[in-house]
C-alpha cells in the first residue's frame, strides 16, 4: 500500500483574462475531478499571463516536476493565442502546420466560410506532436510529449478531456467521504487530529461554514483505499456522537 | 509613459480542497479585481496543496519575484491549517503566539465559549508579522514582509482585502474598455492584430462566445492610459463597421 505509485498531473492555465478578474476560471475544478477519475493527483495548478517566455519557463518547470501537464488556453485563431509558440519555444522544437489538423480544419470550414490564415492558426502545432480530438469546434487540442494542450473555453476543454478518458495511466482513484456536523471547527479539532493521526492513509480536511444562521463544517476524509476512508468515517462518527454532536453522514 | 514603474502581485491558493475539484475557488478572480483597483497588476496565481515543504517553497518563489503575495487558505483551527508554520519555514523565523492577535480571539470569544487550544492557534503567527483586521470571524489576516496572508472563505478573505483598501503602493489602474460583435473571431482576426500593433500601450483579448445559437467574441482592450484604451476602442469599432459588422461599445 505505502509504496504504491502516486500519478500526479501539474494544470496550467494560461490567459490574461483570469488574472485580470474579467473571467471566473472553471478549469481548475473540472480538470481536478476529471483527473481524479483517471487515478492522477492535481499536485500544482499555476496561472499565468500572455506572455511566451512566462508560459514556456512555467511549461518546463511543471513537466518535469509531474508524470502530466495540462495546460487550458491560448489555442484560438487570434493574436492573443500564443500557447502552441509558447510550448514549441519549451521545448526547443520549431512550430509546423500540422497536416491532420489543417485537413480537420478544412472539413469543418467546408461549409462555414472555408479556411482563412487566422484559422489555419489553430492546425499549428509545435514539431512532433499529436492531435487530440474536439468535435465541438473543429479545432483539435495538441499533445507533445506529457503536455496535453486543451481549450480554455470549459465546455470545449470538456470534450478533449472526454477524448482523452481513460487514455493516460493512474493509480487508484481518491475516494472521498464526508462527515458534516453543526459544531465549530475548534471544538472538534483535537478529534480531527487524533482520528486522522490513528488512521495512516487517510487524510481528514476540515471546511466551516456558516448558514441558516448556524455554524458547522464537513469533514472531508480522502484515501485511495475505498474501505479504509469508510471506516475511518464510521470512527470520525462514533467520537462525534460522544462529544455530544449530531453527525451526517455525506455531510450537511 | 513607457518607462511608468508596474507594481506586480502574486497570489497562492492554499488548499487540498481546490486541487481535489470540490471546492470552487472564489479567490482569484476576487484578488484579481481589488489587487487593479489598488493599481497592482497579478501577475501569477499558484495552487498548491496543504504541504509545508511546497507551500514555502512557493512562496519564496513568488514573494522575490513581485512586490506583493498574497496568499488564502489554510489559517483556521485545525490540523490541516499549516500556513503560518509553511512560511514561517519559509522566512526562516520561529511560529510565536502574537500577544494582540491573542487579545483579539480572548475578546472574540468571551461570549462564545471561551479560548481553546485549537482557537489559540489562531493566534499564531511567524514572529515579525503584523496583523490585518477581520470583524467576521475574529481571527486576524497576518502580513510579514510583503507577504500578506488572508483566510480562504471568500467572504472572510473579502474583509481582509477591505482593511488593506488603499495601504498597498501601487501605479495606475488598468482600464479594460469591451467591444463586442456577432462575428467569428477568425474573421477580424487581422483587425485585432493590426489595431493593437498600431496603439502600442493597449492590449487586446479576444473572447469567442456562442450564445442563442450565435457566434460572437467581446474584444477587451486593456491599458494604463483610459483615454488610450477608449480611442483604441473608437478606432477598432470604425474598422469592425467597415468589415460589414455592427459594434456593440460595452460588450455583448
Amino acid at each position: 500500500m505505502n509504496d504504491e505509485r502516486v500519478w500526479t498531473a501539474a494544470l496550467l492555465v494560461i490567459g490574461d483574462e483570469i488574472l485580470s478578474g474579467r473571467t471566473q476560471d472553471r478549469n481548475v475544478a473540472q480538470v481536478a475531478s476529471w483527473l481524479n477519475r483517471q487515478g492522477i493527483r492535481l499536485a500544482e495548478v499555476r496561472i499565468v499571463p500572455d506572455d511566451e517566455q512566462r508560459i514556456a519557463d512555467a511549461v518546463n518547470a511543471m513537466r518535469t516536476q509531474n508524470d502530466y501537464l495540462i495546460t487550458t488556453g491560448g489555442i484560438g485563431p487570434t493574436h492573443d493565442d500564443i500557447t502552441v509558440d509558447s510550448i514549441a519555444l519549451a521545448f526547443g522544437v520549431p512550430v509546423i502546420v500540422h497536416p491532420e489538423a489543417r485537413r480537420i480544419l478544412e472539413e469543418y470550414y467546408a461549409t462555414r466560410g472555408g479556411l482563412n490564415d487566422a484559422r489555419l492558426r489553430m492546425a499549428r502545432t509545435p514539431e512532433g506532436a499529436e492531435l487530440i480530438q474536439n468535435e465541438e469546434s473543429g479545432a483539435p487540442g495538441v499533445k507533445i510529449g506529457n503536455v496535453y494542450i486543451l481549450a480554455g473555453v470549459p465546455s470545449i476543454a470538456a470534450q478533449m478531456l472526454e477524448a482523452l478518458d481513460g487514455k493516460l495511466e493512474g493509480g487508484r482513484p481518491v475516494v472521498s467521504v464526508t462527515v458534516g456536523a453543526y459544531a465549530a471547527e475548534s471544538e472538534v479539532a483535537d478529534i480531527l487530529r487524533e482520528t486522522e493521526a490513528s488512521h495512516p492513509g487517510v487524510v481528514i480536511g476540515s471546511y466551516p461554514f456558516f448558514r441558516d444562521g448556524r455554524h458547522g463544517a464537513n469533514f472531508v476524509l480522502r484515501s485511495v483505499d475505498g474501505p479504509l476512508a469508510e471506516g475511518t468515517a464510521d470512527e470520525l462518527s462514533r467520537r462525534l456522537v460522544e462529544a455530544g454532536l449530531d453527525p451526517v453522514r455525506g455531510g450537511i
